[in-house]
């Protein structure tokens, strides 16, 4: 095979693989080679200059008229999904939900007007001597690549969050598809097409990822996957002669906490939604909780078991893809056969299958691949006895999206390890489930390196602002502004000379 | 030389050097070698859980403490500021008046409290169905290490812009001194230790940089320099296990535009505008204008005639360095001894020193070293005739970090050019004269690769937003949240539910 590669052109037609059957449908496109990846950045070029030529109002529209086309066509893509992923429609149908919410909310974020910014500081004497008039907002970055996830083959994928929040911004965007949901991408792709003309184009193939990355006109790049992809991504943007910002999310280990108190008081209802938690959507969620730590005694002992016990009921479930099961069951084995760790619920599933796995390490030294993520149904059960046990546990975790604690009213135990689990994640959870992730102006998706490689979020508000890039107007001319920094603009809040003032209009909704 | 090294431990002890006279004094510090390195990142880290500690009101107080503990020494300070970098004491003066009006702007910015982002979602039903309390606010990312400048040893060094933001976040502070003036960065240094402990930790020497941007615990870095000097340590940064935002702002040719129109009607007035601006402080401002876009024709012709007079008449200056002297010369010999350049003012002086150089380019072809930035007092006027000539040569010209048009009102003439021109920059200037940075809430210093690697600003209100990160907490008791997410504060701009809403009590200032 290395001898062929480089003296044979090779066309790779993209394929699609029933999770379920196995079974292997060709696509009529083929992967994306130099070429139709320049086509599709050219496309996207020409694409920010349409959508950064809408005014807000108009992308808002735009995004509402893809949240529309997508939910006319819900039926089909919620089936074509379905035998890609093998995730149930249920899930699926929920997730299309998901999707075109999102759609609708960026059209929110976008007529609000907020998020440009807009801030004005009239001219005028200072210490620092005579001020011009500054006018500053935000405004769109250029295309933006966007690499979809296997495990959301909807909301992290062609019209996803990061699509959603380019096309509100007003860049263009080239999404390079995820190999195990092709079809999918494709007819997302084409209803897009069908509202919003060339705003998004989808390119298939590892190749083509590596071009996209390195193309000169993408401006960003964002990325939902494994760490060892993401870092591989987030190399080639650093090391281009023109270095462009790469928002990867990239891998989370999201420890969940159990105070004493609560493990006495709650042992059974914590059990049950930890274990529902860990087996949603087959563990195939960057929010799974992959880290329990459960004090020792009686009633730690109790939550394991029940745990155990709900895990075990689960029924296997066919994984996104059958390396993914692979992988799974190869990740628990090894961490499984590890010293001192005890193996409660092995997970045993047919190829291409993965069923829950509990593993215990009494002492709590999670030591290796036991503070790795493993994509899938495991979690692992850390036991700690006094506060300090529990630091040493957390201290040697890697950051997280999430951090879960479980404690009683007025429950003041465990203060230190409260606080090293806390400074490790983006998102705190108290009292609840780290899977299930909501779309709202508060959200942050997103935490310290490997969770996600930047200080922003990729779900929420603000993950508009990744595609946006500050500029300043010094004494400019009334027509040479945008409009919300024109003087008599009204319906955003703006900063005046430092203040706020909220708009003066109610918005047009 | 190269044998030698790694075979003996070397001590190397500061030095610094009079530009005007060339004597040297010998420090008493050291260079930092790794063990103190690790030192003062350990005391950024310390400095960064006291900082966080405080409230809002409290760190402005430290900010304001630290400005007029700088007032307070200025004389001192600008004295030996003088004796190293040759600015003169006007400018040195005025460099500390924005030195300390930067740090008493950004207790303003954090009293006020927006930067925060407080966001309150409410429970309750969505399309998505039941959605949590959420509440989002930023926090301080972490020890951060500042890389001081060499042309601002006040207001770009170590408590400068990038150290007030920082510490207005809530941030301990490394910064790598600039070996251009070693002395004003410790007496700033004792300075600012009188009144706040060991906020800000001063280190020196190139390798001591170096071994910052790589420690564990830094979590951002913040660099004003070279591109070469940059770009190695932005690829540390993101070369790193965990990597780091780098903050670079990196080098800008700050092209200026003027229309036949404007031409015509002010040459004399633009000549003599821009020949101030190009040797302002010897030419050793980022902002500096490094291209003028002159229209051919006689208003044209008499524009880079008053020009090139204006700065004959200009006195040679010392640089702030003999190197940087000899480097500006040896950069305009060789860009007047390419081919189609005409050197117009040669910028003669002695060692040590330089005065301003004018090359014109007649037929406006900028290829190679004509188009990057010369530190010092160059500008090469390139010459245009037809709107699509003019667009020719800025198609050519890297981003920078401003854009200057000189117009007339009412002036639609060279509309490509101005629009090529615009989407190049991080602030756009009309009928002005680049150097000259305001501090305020709606400037912006930064703009694409290389004037800047990111999407931030180095300069104003918002440049704090480097130094911090996004958190969530999902349905917190109250006693978890911080003091601006909690039901009953009313001090801050919040969003509440999606909907803005100011303070409903007078801001304490």
């Amino acid at each position: 095979m290395a001898l062929l590669h480089g003296c044979e052109t090779t066309v790779t037609t993209v394929t699609s693989t029933n999770p379920r059957t196995g079974d292997i449908t060709h696509l009529a496109v083929r992967e994306a080679d130099a070429a139709a990846v320049d086509a599709a950045v050219a496309h996207a070029v020409a694409a920010t200059a349409r959508l950064s030529a809408l005014d807000r109002y108009q992308r808002a529209d735009l995004l509402a008229a893809v949240a529309d086309a997508l939910d006319a066509n819900g039926d089909a893509i919620v089936a074509v999904a379905d035998e890609e992923t093998a995730l149930g429609s249920p899930r699926l149908r929920g997730e299309l939900t998901r999707t075109t919410y999102q759609l609708r909310f960026f059209a929110e974020v976008i007529r609000e007007g907020s998020y440009v910014e807009a801030t004005l500081d009239s001219a005028g004497d200072t210490p620092m001597g005579p001020r011009p008039d500054l006018r500053r907002m935000l405004v769109p970055l250029g295309p933006v690549a966007v690499y979809a996830a296997s495990n959301f083959p909807l909301a992290f994928s062609v019209a996803g969050g990061d699509t959603a929040a380019a096309l509100a911004a007003g860049c263009g965007v080239v999404v390079k598809a995820h190999p195990a949901h092709p079809r999918t991408s494709e007819l997302v792709a084409s209803t897009i097409a069908s509202v919003a003309d060339d705003a998004v184009t989808v390119v298939h193939g590892f190749d083509a990822g590596l071009a996209l990355v390195a193309a000169k006109q993408v401006r960003a790049a964002s990325f939902t996957g494994s760490l060892h992809g993401g870092r591989a991504l987030a190399d080639l943007a650093a090391s281009r002669s023109e270095p462009i910002p790469f928002y990867g999310e990239l891998g989370s280990i999201n420890p969940v906490l159990i105070s004493p108190a609560a493990a006495q008081a709650r042992s059974a209802e914590i059990a049950a939604g930890l274990a529902a938690s860990v087996a949603l959507g087959g563990g195939q969620f960057c929010t799974k909780p992959g880290i329990a730590l459960v004090p020792t005694g009686e009633a730690g002992d109790n939550l394991v078991r029940e745990l155990g016990a709900a895990l075990a009921r689960v029924e296997p479930t066919p994984a996104l893809t059958a390396g993914m099961a692979s992988m799974f069951k190869t990740g628990v084995a090894a961490r499984a056969g590890m010293a001192g760790v005890i193996p409660l619920v092995t997970g045993d599933a047919a190829d291409g299958w993965t069923a829950p796995a509990l593993l215990e390490v009494p002492d709590g030294e999670l030591v290796g691949a036991l503070s790795e993520e493993c994509f899938g149904p495991l979690t692992i059960v850390a036991r700690y006895g006094a506060d300090a046990e529990a630091v040493r546990t957390i201290s040697g975790l890697p950051n997280s999206l999430t951090a879960t604690l479980f404690l009683e009213p007025n429950d003041a135990t465990i203060p230190g390890a409260r606080r090293a689990l806390t400074e490790r994640a983006g998102r705190i959870l108290y009292n609840g489930y780290p899977t299930g992730v909501a779309v709202s102006w508060a959200q942050n998706h997103g935490g310290s390196w490997p969770s996600t490689n930047s200080i922003h979020t990729s779900v929420g508000a603000s993950s508009i602002r990744r595609f946006l890039r500050p500029v300043a107007w010094q004494n400019a001319p009334q027509s040479e502004l945008p409009l919300e920094l024109q003087d008599d603009y009204v319906d955003i809040p703006r900063r005046m000379d430092g203040a706020l003032t909220l708009p003066s209009a109610p918005v047009a909704m």
